[in-house]
């Protein structure tokens, strides 16, 4: 396939790279030009604008939020004028239910198809070709879309005939995750003040009945606090909170844990956590609980 | 080793057999007698009451809660007069750390020992003797206690020369666990509320990053709406919750995910929730979310 | 003055009468036509469209929401393009300070005056000239409006140059008036169900350290469990915790209470609350209780 | 009336005058010697035990939590054998239900009368017999504490048969004031954030629609961040908000709002908070929202 990529960050360079090995012809386009250095010598065509890459039978986006998407598509040259007729845009990029929608529509109207496919991995598994795909939107529409997700994914599920769902499904796994981080700071935050060393319980925990991925990567952050380079940067995690509760706000659903999350993004970035890992927010409760951790003794570099 | 069991519940029965297969002489005590007959069959000797448990080189303790464990060792005829010098006491109960220390100073001042063994674990793992010992108390007498736990678990961790620590890393376990459930709870009423069918939903998570057990277990009661019987009851789940926001008040460290956990409980009892299992915390989401399933085309029974 | 007024809602038809009464020559606009009736007979000039009302030296916008003012400002013949050079928007409305700040600018751009003057009270006091005034904006424009302040309110406060500042504690007044409300209900619930008859309570309370309206006003709707018709209904209550979390969330500060009355209004709004008086949000600790009062017994009309 | 008085702190003390400014024969017991010589210049008789207190007709307590409680009616040579039969004892002190329980039973056993009889009022109240008295008991020793009631307080309150439903109803009480300073708290540290200056913002909230004393109180000392020397000292308002929460456990009711102010009392006393007045739990908004004020600016005096 003849496929534009729009956003190189962490993820879109991996999953660009993932098509390019599956064969594609792939055109990328990048705001800051440096990103997409890597991509050219492995086959991709690098463009200077993004309607020079929505001139295939499909793009793909990857950015980091609303603004971005809003330009990219109802911008001046944007997607709208500049995908062909009957052209995919697929975007895997985590936004909001309400952007998703106003996607849909107006891709409808420009006579276009739009699949929302957003992606369930971290950067690793973006360069692997091993991320999940959920994707949401009419069956013809995803069907033209599976070269893309058999290139870039493990396994795709199909959500919903309707696009915005599949971004509601992804938001509710990020708010989990999120969950999964304050439980675990509280819980650390807990055992710690009673003597025990971080480490070694994140160590009990995921041997015994957390034996997942995702607690030894959340679990051994906060016990290390070590919160740089960020994986995946405070702010995104802020602004997937922020986009669960918008969407169950319309929905009407309250979500008191997700408004734990929220004030803990809040105060984290307040205090200047802004190029901390999300799982920053997994050390506020020793914060609160003045748990000053002798750096000799422990390696949770928790200070109030 | 000759060992006394007091205690046979769901877990305790388990263990208990575990301890004979091993080839230790047992001897059970539970104040229903009914509760021990499979076990004499396999070889247990039944007593008529916990005193007589308490004559040989260790006694095994695994109750419901702190009431009990005080009416077994500090009442008539308790444990603290009749187990012998240098005997071992090993409670694995779920029990609070006050209790804990209790015990100790208790035990100290009547010349034996004391292991805080709380375990990791649904009856299943009792069952097969593949449960996780998180064993609290000074190095001589976990020393005396190791054919115990190796008969009962798959793994012993030594986490502190104070049974009381053990304790608390027990109640912060099932904490953990409670907040999946309501994290699970929440994510499921917001994508079930937004058109996702709850069993599908639980099935691409627990497929995808929250690949674990806890998650399987839980997210598919709560999707299948099924919470009897009770693999382990609401009250013993609000009853930990309870005991972990005492030890983290005693400790100072404030908790906002189990203050939610809380009410959570103290609302499903209140609307008659004793039978049931602790997952259904799980579905008050939902509830609170007006979500009306109907069975024909979910299996997510909540109602309003 | 020759002063225009949008907006003949409860509040608004009040403040209207009273600049009527003051001596001011008045040009009111509604979008429902009926609503101006009554202000016809005491003098007002009625029209047609808001930009026949916006031909005068100052018109006053007393909207419901964003939505509003953006199309009686933003819209098509809007204020922007009626409204003379040098005039002055008051806008009393309870808008976000995002909103606040849009129109600040874009007043600015049509050389027009704009004072934010957002008012504390609730329709008698609008009816009598008694509300309390916040008004934001720069001093000449504030001193342009004071005839209008005065013949509405009993006293105007100057509370920065900025007219965001004044719907931000216009704001943050409303979410005080909901914390009482949650708080009322909360504390009713736990005496209710401790044997405590409501109305003896609330009058308890207000009688001693709660002697303040706010107290006798929502204590008495929420024991009296009487929500209709509403003083003011509950999607505006819910409007209002949502611009204040917004603003939070802008300004950085977290707020957990206000969490808490945003999952209210989520869960009032969602059992089919919409008609309901705000304060309904006081029943919901009792319905999490499952309280269950016999009517004969108490007027605390809440069922599970 | 013979009456003995046990428990001279800063509310006792007023409390003892007013009986013997009304005419009454105090005899009066504090565990700290010298806080008895001013009553002793007012005609009181100083004894050098709780027992000798107990010799009158009616003894009233005012004492700081339930451990003192405890030692004084069931320690040895306690109240419950040296109170004459039939004499009463009058509990102004702020216990828990569950004590105020064990009170009545033990006291019917030992054929002796209780009422319980917490006050609302600060320590200026109480010297002025200003307080306000809420009365839990049987008519008939509720009738015999009378002259006891009115000459400590402005009006009495018949609450209930029960003397735990009086304590349940002080224990709201003070759950609702604590309700109050956070929601304070919230509020000053949004409008602050955005640039207003903490007192003028409690001065306009006091003097439009929170015209009451108990907003005047706190958000003057939240506003000016002066929390010694204490009022009502941090960990008493601590234990009242634990002694709320649990009987709200016991009776079923979830009370989000009690939960946060339960947090809020542990992270400020695992600060170093022990000596402030309870109020300092609304400047930790402020410090999550890493509000540094400048001190020549402002006088809200909050530091992250």
């Amino acid at each position: 396939m003849n496929i534009g990529f729009i956003g190189l960050g962490q993820m879109g360079a991996g999953m660009a790279a993932c098509l390019l090995k599956a064969g594609h012809s792939v055109t990328v386009f990048n705001r800051t030009a440096g990103k997409a250095d890597g991509l050219k010598e492995k086959g991709a065509k690098v463009v200077a604008s993004s309607a020079e890459a929505c001139r295939g039978e499909a793009v793909v986006t990857m950015l980091a939020n609303d603004e971005a998407i809003e330009e990219i598509v109802f911008g001046k040259n944007g997607m709208l004028v500049s995908l062909p007729p009957k052209a995919l845009h697929v975007s895997s990029s985590t936004i909001s239910v309400s952007m998703s929608e106003r996607l849909t529509a107006a891709h409808a109207i420009s006579n276009q198809r739009f699949v929302a496919a957003p992606v369930f991995g971290r950067p690793e598994a973006a360069a692997a070709g091993q991320l999940f795909v959920i994707a949401g939107g009419e069956k013809s529409a995803i069907d033209a879309g599976l070269p893309i997700f058999e290139a870039i994914g493990q396994k795709t599920f199909r959500i919903a005939d309707t696009p915005r769902t599949a971004n509601l499904v992804k938001l509710s796994g990020n708010f989990l995750i999120a969950a999964v981080i304050e439980s675990l700071g509280e819980a650390i935050a807990l055992v710690a003040k009673g003597g025990v060393e971080p480490k070694q319980y994140v160590e009990i925990l995921t041997s015994t009945i957390f034996n997942a991925p995702v607690y030894k990567t959340y679990g051994g952050l906060i016990a290390g606090g070590k919160f740089t380079p960020a994986g995946f940067a405070a702010p995104l995690g802020q602004k997937d909170i922020r986009l669960t509760l918008e969407a169950a706000d319309r929905l009407g659903v309250p979500l008191p844990i997700a408004n734990v999350l929220r004030d803990r993004f809040i105060s984290l970035l307040a205090h200047g956590g802004q190029e901390l890992d999300w799982s920053a927010i997994g050390q506020l409760a020793a914060k609160d609980a003045a748990l000053i951790v002798n750096e000799a003794a422990s390696a949770l570099s928790i200070r109030t």
